[in-house]
């Protein structure tokens, strides 16, 4: 019969993996959220059932906290590619891992001015991210790295204007040179290849990429979500020459004027309804010419992140 | 510099729109959550923030709910089509548009044995979803429709074996040969593009597709998630014709066995711990092998579904 | 120093505990989230952390899981009553157990249109609920039980005026004869001790109020949310002589005719934008006149619902 | 017909308002989501649907956000009041009105160093909360505040023990005097009625308390959850006069040591898995003694928080 199974993958999602490091009486957390998947040879579990080749998402499960232990986590991007590698060394029939983590930061809590050793408070400010792809073993092993935070909530009162779009007979919204902008922002960063060769200071390259992009959704005066995000893209690959590629999805999280003329008021930008649904949603890249390929770095992420 | 913009789109996202029928006192209604998006030349938008090519999200909102009225809404496969015509048709640079529909059912509720006129309770099992696709416009225009169903959740309480599987130093699960299996569907099917170009009686093939992945389900005495989704992904394909495709993402809510003997008790399959975090996550497809092209009908939606 | 503990209680919140029968090839299924809770003389446990007269939360989970298996699941209430007694019987310190179950519901997967005896699907139209709270034993044992439906959600599309209401000047509401009424109900119903002591069958009461619930609903031509909540409430306790008070909780689930005259278009009642936020919240209830009297049965449970 | 209206009240809920205050360059944000109730002599409503004494829920909305211009926001607390003042002023048959407040709270993003004057980014680690209820007018009127956090996730890595528990014949769970606490804690404190007409500095008095209850969480040592309220609840009883009682929900957010033993692994207090459900509950509260009486201060607000 001409059907054919397609591409397919499969792990274990969201496993959720406290370490502490208490070898001093400072300690320390990573608080993980870690999903893998193994995609390969596996014809024979889906058209006859027959699991001789496959790594049950238990064992997968079992090596994230097991590996925990035995490597610890020095950050997503590293623990991640343990876990790849040791995959496809266990599993003969994989051609390929992915595995992502999510990554919760947590604050240490203050007593009278000093940050204690060992109570924490989940800060917010966004979710760090990571999702590495390895496909290959030996010389034909090639690695992917996407980094990334999701859940980063932002806006400006201020210096955001909208006007000059097309028209047509649907059209209903007025023009504004002042409006509030807002966006939850996921935003995925790829690694070029050559640099990840060569060594990249993971958690020094996330701080400093947080932090730029928050830098310049604050300066850039926005004519348009678009060209804010795509002013804080092209600041990332300026300044960090190890990133390939950036991509955004981003809601316009609409804060609506409210009409107060009935009520014989003015509402010179003051008084916002912040809505829900509809929301409008840019979703954008920027690009490095030259960047390496991205191969399966984005499989099995959603289309712009 | 070498630095360009990469893939993007735009669109209002999460458009509510209900659309009551009342021409007569037995009232119909129609509740979708439409998402619309935008993809062309929008480069301008980006890189100065120029928006003379930019149809607004608020004026995509505006066509949705005023075609709910001028159009009406026949199927969510051709409400979709319709706006993303228009929307080709409204803004020159746009190369393709892409239309999400979530269509949430209602039945109506029984007064005396008989179904109210006007008169509904939400029902559950299963939300009806549609993606399509336009890109060009003329001669060069091509229509991709994705259908799908989610939060399809199904539960079999045996007929299911897990054993025989690939064992490593990290594998503790034991084998089965009876366990619960359950998991809450997502399923997306690609249509054919010259069964489209026929036509197609969107309602009608959701209804038997929908009939037969249940009754597949049922059917199939499961020896891996995989081989059950595997058997009822074939099925659509043989049944249905107008199918070129079928994408699966299953999580395995993994139903584990109490165990009650510290308490002197047996427990032959009865009585179970249903988890939440972490499950194993199945994505798969199958596909026929003389399929149309996908072209840029799975752009935008997450890898395998 | 004047401090002193206050009001307090502790258990194990939501179990999902998964019954299958299987005596036979027809299976049965009850799927139930069990949530926990003693009351009673635990100061020590908060003063000092003695925990000698404390139930540990973990040993109350066992026993959900334990009870499960030795006496089955009836019904949620009969369950929960079960567990109540056990905890009380266990812990000499408790004054008082309160159990509260959500129970979901299963169709069988119809096959050639013969429902199937061990595949099911999740059903929607509302959870079951129960809040069964006993306090005191042996002679002095009272035990009151709070049935209920949540995640009802229904919707007329016409019978709904909304007019002659109070204005002041922020007032800009329109008065309308004709609009969509629209809820998502938590109901929940108190049952009479002398009733339960004489014996209630717990399923069949909570089907027919269910479906009175639904037809009064559809039948009651509303001109607000509070008098068809009323409607409702007074047909059960009319009908249903061992039901002592009905509480309602009912977010107005407001459906904005959307404003089509920028584009030329009448809309008599045809497109409606579904809102989110801000909505609407009626809390109501009904009470016969000669009820017995609630004592601890509506504590923990939040004030209107 | 011996039936009758029982507790009531009906008001909109989660009005999202944003008040920006742009008198100087340097922007202050209000981020709030306002929930209003009106009780009262609204029997008409409920029995006949007559409306002449409602004010409408959305005049509500409208007056949230006309206050919001108006008075200001100058804190959750005293712009609820000023809301209910005016609600009972509006509505003749209301005879109390509850406003329930969330704040959801920005950090200002730094660039260079510098804090920026209108570019924010949401800040996490907890959401200010406050409801006020005032019940009657002129001289009879009385004025109830509680206030408190909510979404406050807390973890110590140590410090915690649990153990000298009651044991029965379902216990299975070891003792431990060393593992993780954590939780995601409510809590809510009212305010003293004589405190609040002498005049509360109220967000002095919000950060005085949000930070006494970190720094309590991180000193006391452990031996239960309900131990750990208790003093945290105490010490704002102690340094707070204006406060006359605490109450906590705290779910124990389990997590459990992974068992590494299959692997020949130690685990001594190092990787974990941070469980979902079931959770262990704890509500508990402390209260003064000669505190002022709490009147309808809880009404409408779930049992324990």
């Amino acid at each position: 019969m001409p059907i054919r199974l397609g591409p397919n993958q499969y792990g274990k999602a969201e496993n959720r993996v406290v370490r502490v490091y208490r070898d001093t009486p400072r300690h320390q957390i990573r608080d993980l959220n870690v999903s893998t998947a193994l995609r390969g040879r596996f014809e024979d579990a889906h058209t006859s059932g027959d699991q001789r080749d496959v790594l049950p998402t238990d064992t997968q499960k079992n090596t994230v906290f097991a590996f925990a232990k035995k490597h610890g986590i020095a950050s997503p991007e590293e623990f991640a590619t343990l876990l790849a590698d040791r995959f496809l060394e266990a599993a003969p029939a994989a051609d390929g891992a992915r595995i992502e983590v999510e990554e919760y930061t947590w604050d240490r809590i203050p007593v009278d001015g000093v940050e204690h050793d060992h109570a924490f408070v989940r800060s917010g400010q966004g979710v760090r991210t990571a999702v590495v792809t390895v496909d290959g073993r030996g010389d034909d092993r090639v690695v992917q790295v996407v980094s990334g935070i999701s859940d980063l909530v932002v806006l400006k009162s201020t210096g955001s204007e909208f006007h000059g779009f097309l028209k047509d007979e649907y059209t209903t919204l007025p023009e504004t040179t002042d409006r509030i902008l807002a966006t939850s922002l996921v935003v995925r960063w790829r690694y070029d290849t050559d640099a990840i060769a060569q060594g990249i200071d993971w958690t020094k390259s996330w701080d400093a990429i947080r932090a730029l992009l928050l830098q310049r959704f604050a300066e850039i005066h926005s004519l348009a979500l678009q060209q804010t995000l795509h002013g804080m893209g092209t600041a990332v690959l300026e300044q960090h020459p190890e990133v390939a590629e950036v991509k955004f999805s981003a809601p316009n999280k609409h804060h609506f004027l409210s009409d107060l003329s009935p009520f014989g008021m003015e509402n010179p930008g003051e008084v916002f309804y912040a809505a829900d649904r509809p929301y409008g949603l840019i979703e954008a890249s920027v690009v490095r010419d030259e960047a390496s390929e991205p191969g399966n770095a984005w499989l099995g992420t959603p289309g712009f992140c």
